[in-house]
């Protein structure tokens, strides 16, 4: 059910400034920790003396303590101490999981360790780089990470569900501009559309400062298991495209268990870098956005479990970027399946500069 | 478990006043409206395309708009519209069950739509008749229906479950009064009570007035599945039966779920028709006192849920119309399943006016 | 899983001035009482009629009246009367169980009630007699009695459970102090700890009235299947040991589920005895340490219930204690599963006077 030969999304680098994090990863607990030499580390939450998650317990140098008895563990899961004697047991030890820090994520392999190359990390460089800004955010969603791709990749539910925010009540539904559907690669799916000359939504007028007719266009890109990116652009239509405003918004999912999410995202623009208002304003924006999303899915989860059943039931043609996404993943979860060493090397979400996109076109 | 080929009520008439209103029904979760033509619609609360239930949509015009990418489904179930696309794709539809307004309720067919006879409504016309003052409510009780089934055909539970309202605390039991047990045409159970010469509940001093000495009687009247009709009388000693105060109190119950009931009860009555100040103080009693039924239901279903049993466990007096009632059940269940076009004409109720229940006497 | 013929407390005798208590024990639903005439009685807390728990009913003189058809029932279980009707059906009575008071506590036995001799009631005599004073209390804890057991016979846990109660975070910690560990007769079981000259611990300081270096030691001693004894001895360095402060804790474990225990303490001790404050405070002090056991064994049983195991895992020194009780509760659940009439006397907790188990030293 969950690919394990990939890197997820462990946490935002910044959350491991706190002494130790505790989080659910693939259904597994886990402690998280940077230790004061800049090693990171994952460890299996548990102690394997009575059971108290050690998270429970304390951060001691850089060590784990249990809050129970007092047994130490170090981050590469040795048992560094037992209270009352000076041997220690072969059998006092957690697992580790491979942590690696990169592009302001922390990334955790939950496979066969023994494949973790960090050549594999998506590349998600814009989140932390110059030329982009950044507005960033958390939400726990209690659905399967597999609904949260469907929503990603068919953008034409923000007609119904953000009609308040990022759709547009008054006009055209954004399902009235055809997508186009392209895969890569066996790993990557793409849906672009374009939508000329449409009165600019709330959430654009707010990018570009005033209300306004703009063109605009989208690419939803996903890249198997739960990688996904939106790239959005606009601009007012007497103006150039080479002027456009462009985001692209980064939603790494990472499955907590088989009925929730991690959602980590963050919508990273090329204008008006130095704007810490639109930072502000685009995050609360944006958080507002995935709440409704939140709202959807949570319920679509339980009618799911409720009625026993997977979707979709009948299919539509806006179904077309979703149905190939999940078709190679079943393909990639029968790989993996097969053969515990079947890795995929990620090709790149898009090319250096996300106008290339356009110029596909 | 469940009748199927009966009508149940949905709601009250003035509920439809709504947009629309979303309930669960046997088991089955429906929503349901009244369109601009006036035609009543109950449809499966469900999307095909993704399960998202329509209540968490939107009516449009006369058709409900699916909250997540806009399918539009008509009050006869028909999908009307798919955003993205001009045909409509032949599984887009949902079920649909017969429904019609009559005496101030709406009533719902879950069975044979074929054998959804309107003529086979019961008939409980004093709730909205001249002649007669009605005291409405509702409530959701989370518990079995043959529960209360149970409940209203043994009304000496008034004296410990009710002492504070209906019951009297301070005189005899309502036990000591033997009631007189009869069935009619396999479908009507009726247990009839008379207590002459007692002091009058606080409930009754409230009809009359004042505090008095009075002649009561009750019947309790239950048709297979879950109609019921308590037809309570009350006149001073001094007074003569011709004179009495009659309330009709209709307890119409429908399964919501193996484990709760939708109770929806009124009271009416055919004295000060005008009072609109009784009416609303009969509504605060009888809303008082079947909550304090409630507690006990859901009490006894929990016991039943946690002991994995059925009631009754020992047999008493008392329990010889609910025991009626429930053979009845029994065996009208047992023909529905050899036969699923199975069904009963019901008989009436009481006779038109109800006095002539005390004629029988 | 649970010990039958052993006795239990089933309250503080001061509970009982209640009508009367509902309380589950061993998984039993029970509502008990003291009848006017003294008599300590426990019964099934389920009307055999329609299930309802009789303690939702009320107490009549000295039985029990259903709250909803109003039948009643005596100490001993017997049906006295129903509404309705004048016989008495046979099947309509409800079991009971022997029920003693001793110690200031309210004792029941589960198991076979001719095997109920009173004389095996453990000797907790300390709780209510002249030359102890007591400060008692009650907590629920989510989690098996075993869990606590194991917590109370491995005290090194103070160290880092109690850091700021009884524990003391500054020095050695307990679990350097080797622990000498005894059985006796297949039941008993005491771990004892020397601790000579330490800094005194908060909860110590307040023993003694100042900060100040102790000598102190602890006897854990644990009578199968659940019934615990802390002896605490405290003097201060400089002064002899025959002056000592001496607390007995008695832990008194009653089963509720499976996943749930009744904790029935009691901290006596044998100075200052009408120093109200000092009873109340340790009383506070009693209660917040529990608190924080609570805290980690609730946390405990929802590990093991999450990962369907049982402890331990790992084993340590510090285990040699609660293996050894475990081990002898798997014997005597053996036993009583061979033979249902299996009886053990209980060995006394202590000699009579504490000091003694200092000699032994
Ligand atoms: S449970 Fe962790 S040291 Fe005992
Ligand atoms: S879930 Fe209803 S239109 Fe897609
Ligand atoms: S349920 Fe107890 S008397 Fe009926």
């Amino acid at each position: 059910m969950f690919i394990r030969n990939t890197w997820y999304v462990a946490g935002f680098e910044h959350e491991f400034d706190e002494p130790f994090i505790s989080r659910r990863i693939l259904d597994v607990p886990l402690v998280l920790y940077r230790t004061s030499q800049g090693v990171y580390s994952a460890m299996d939450d548990c102690c394997p003396h009575r059971l108290l998650p050690l998270s429970k317990g304390k951060r001691v140098g850089d060590d784990m303590q249990c809050g129970y008895h007092g047994m130490c563990f170090s981050a590469d899961g040795a048992c560094t101490s037992v209270p009352g004697q000076t041997n220690i047991p072969a059998a006092a030890r957690v697992a580790t999981y491979p942590v690696q820090a990169r592009h302001g994520f922390v990334w955790i392999w939950m496979g066969d360790a023994g494949l973790a190359d960090p050549g594999l990390i998506p590349d998600v460089h814009w989140h932390n780089s110059p030329g982009w800004a950044s507005s960033q955010g958390y939400h726990r969603i209690e659905a399967h990470y597999t609904l949260l791709n469907d929503n990603l990749l068919d953008l034409s539910h923000e007609t119904y569900v953000h009609s308040r925010t990022i759709g547009n009540d008054e006009e055209e539904t954004i399902a009235a501009y055809t997508a186009k559907v392209t895969v890569e690669q066996d790993s990557l799916v793409r849906a672009h559309r374009e939508m000329p000359n449409i009165e600019a939504p709330p959430f654009f007028a707010l990018v570009i400062g005033h209300p306004c007719r703009i063109n605009r266009w989208q690419s939803a890109i996903h890249l198997v298991p739960s990688i996904n990116l939106t790239v959005v652009g606009v601009h007012p239509v007497e103006e150039d495209r080479t002027e456009a405003r462009i985001g692209h918004v980064l939603h790494l999912l990472t499955p907590e268990s088989p009925g929730s999410t991690h959602y980590f995202w963050a919508f990273v623009r090329n204008y008006r870098l130095d704007d810490a208002e639109l930072t502000e304003g685009i995050r609360k924006a944006s958080s507002a956005t995935f709440d409704e999303d939140k709202e959807v899915l949570e319920i679509q989860q339980q009618q799911m479990v409720r009625m026993n059943t997977s979707v979709p039931n009948v299919a539509i043609k806006l179904d077309e970027a979703p149905v190939r996404a999940r078709r190679l993943l079943e393909q990639r979860l029968k790989h993996e399946a097969e053969d515990s060493r079947y890795v995929v090397a990620p090709p790149p979400l898009v090319p250096e500069h996300s106008f290339a996109v356009l110029e596909e076109v």
